[in-house]
């Protein structure tokens, strides 16, 4: 057994059936072990070795489904369907990769097929955002909600629209693309790496987040980020957390830049969709409601909302963090396979 | 029988169970008997009488079911269920209107209950544009989509999202308010009549067309239009649109900046939605494709979009006018009434 692996709720307490849900990402595979009211038997993680290419890890990824099974002291066809959640863009209808930034050569891949072969079980393919979003709508941040907007901020920008069983994966595999919906149209707005200027994400991101900091440090702020940076200290959204935790100015400043424009999307979202509750998760939380930053991060947004929004919006939307970190997505992903399996079987 | 009263499928070709669908505007209020199939049956129409109060507009409903039943030669017992489509903002389940603009001193009134009283039927209560937008989906322009949104140009900017069967009302009443997303967030946007700025009405309605229109022409701007306008024809829509085709540029300029910020709404739409069809409904299309300065609206907002979009939606996501007209709302409110009907029957 691998240090990451866990074994939470014992399988005499499981309610059958069980899933697992797989979490495709850049650098691990994650995968969960989960029965049918949502609760963690298993859970393992290995290295992704992208450059080995999508069949080696699709066996891995296989091969991940029956690790669990033993982990569980179930047999692998105990497990009644699998989800997978991959990076986007994908062709979900086809169970492909369409173009990942962070996993080259990848494209038009049988991944959703191949896994399928590997782990021996019929999987659901999903927007690795998307099953995260429903990982917190089922058992998460949001499980008594109706429906859900799940924004993770983090390298990319992320987003989830749950709306009762419905996850919002689009007729063309782009739904919930939260992080690409315009915030400022202007010519001038700032760059998204999709390539379009003004989205979420080129506002809301860590990328973004540090690229505001670097720019008023080169155009003369000081203070004691600027300082720790001109020490030698790698910018990060947790040295600004931590800067703007000790009161530096241009810390706080570029924090609440990036709460204020979370907060004009948010708006955006709730106009369009309306969701019960609206979740902030991925690695760009700080420390979350637990720290001052990040209740200071939360307070910011929810102020641009409430000064955006109409009032009885303002006053009934939740709007938090989100609760199940990194696991979201593979329990997510089993959350899927778990709707399609009931969908099929009643 | 009114002038406006029309029969139109023979009541020995339509499918069984019928529906009524009833849609509550601020001069007029239409209501259709439509069979399970969507074929309209009959058709009626009378005056809202807004400063009667709403009892008094309640009672007129009932009494148009009634008549739609006579017109078709059924009982109203042999109607389903009835739909009502009504302005908001609403409270959905408490079947109220919450502070409508043009239906003044009807807040908090029990619409939905006293038209099942006065029509004897239960009745299913909707957003008008939600209504609108199920109409469209289920026989109308997007009868074969998967998904849609429509968005209705006319005073104001409505919004109907329709994903699968779901019609996207909102966890507070508030779902699919397309026309208050946020395309300006600049302070210095223009102002809605919501009383915030930068929504999506503030540009793309017939009010901020005219507007727009107006500020140029006391800027300065001269040409067809703006002598029209001096020579003390009305300034509306039809006079831009006609103008346009003409080739006066002032009004050209006006309709392709009103297309220009509806391309920009529409992509953040589809970004979160990725719906299979995007509609152009309302007062406001100029003719649609079948007039040449409704074609180069939609080719405006079309270019819009495709600069602005992922590939792979530019390439698939089909953007049309909406087909059927003022109809949209009372059938779509009839096809709610058969969703709701089917759920709670089988």
């Amino acid at each position: 057994m691998m240090a990451d692996d866990r074994v939470l709720l014992p399988l005499a307490a499981a309610t059958r059936p069980l899933y697992a849900g797989v979490d495709l990402g850049g650098t691990n595979i994650k995968a969960a072990l989960v029965d049918d009211a949502g609760s963690l038997l298993a859970f393992h993680t290995e290295p992704t070795h992208v450059s080995r290419g999508p069949e080696d890890a699709a066996a891995r990824m296989g091969r991940s489904v029956h690790t669990l099974a033993s982990l569980a002291g179930i047999a692998t066809a105990d497990i009644a369907r699998v989800g997978l959640g991959s990076p986007g863009p994908l062709d979900i209808p086809n169970g492909t990769i369409v173009r990942a930034g962070n996993l080259p050569g990848w494209d038009d891949f049988p991944l959703r097929d191949r896994v399928a072969a590997h782990s021996g079980r019929e999987v659901t393919f999903a927007n690795d955002a998307n099953a995260a979003g429903y990982g917190e709508f089922w058992v998460g941040s949001a499980k008594e909600a109706s429906s859900l907007v799940l924004l993770t901020l983090g390298t990319g920008v992320g987003g989830g629209i749950i709306i009762g069983d419905v996850n919002v994966e689009g007729a063309h595999s782009h739904g919930s693309e939260c992080g690409h919906i315009l915030v400022d149209p202007a010519p001038t707005a700032r760059m998204c790496p999709c390539g379009q200027p003004g989205h979420l994400e080129a506002y809301t991101s860590a990328t973004s987040l540090k690229a505001m900091a670097r720019e008023r440090i080169a155009a003369g702020a000081t203070g004691s980020l600027a300082a720790a940076v001109a020490g030698g200290e790698e910018l990060t959204p947790i040295l600004v957390a931590r800067e703007a935790e000790r009161g530096d100015a241009l810390a706080t400043d570029v924090l609440m830049e990036v709460a204020r424009w979370l907060g004009i999307g948010i708006v955006t979202l709730m106009h369009a969709i309306d969701p019960e509750t609206v979740l902030i998760g991925g690695a760009m939380t700080f420390g979350r409601e637990a720290n001052p930053v990040g209740r200071m991060f939360l307070e910011r947004v929810k102020d641009e909302v409430h000064r955006r929004t109409f009032p009885v919006l303002a006053e009934r939307t939740s709007i938090r963090y989100a609760s199940l970190g990194g696991d979201a997505g593979s329990i997510g992903a089993a959350g899927l396979a778990r709707l399609d399996h009931r969908r099929k079987h009643g």
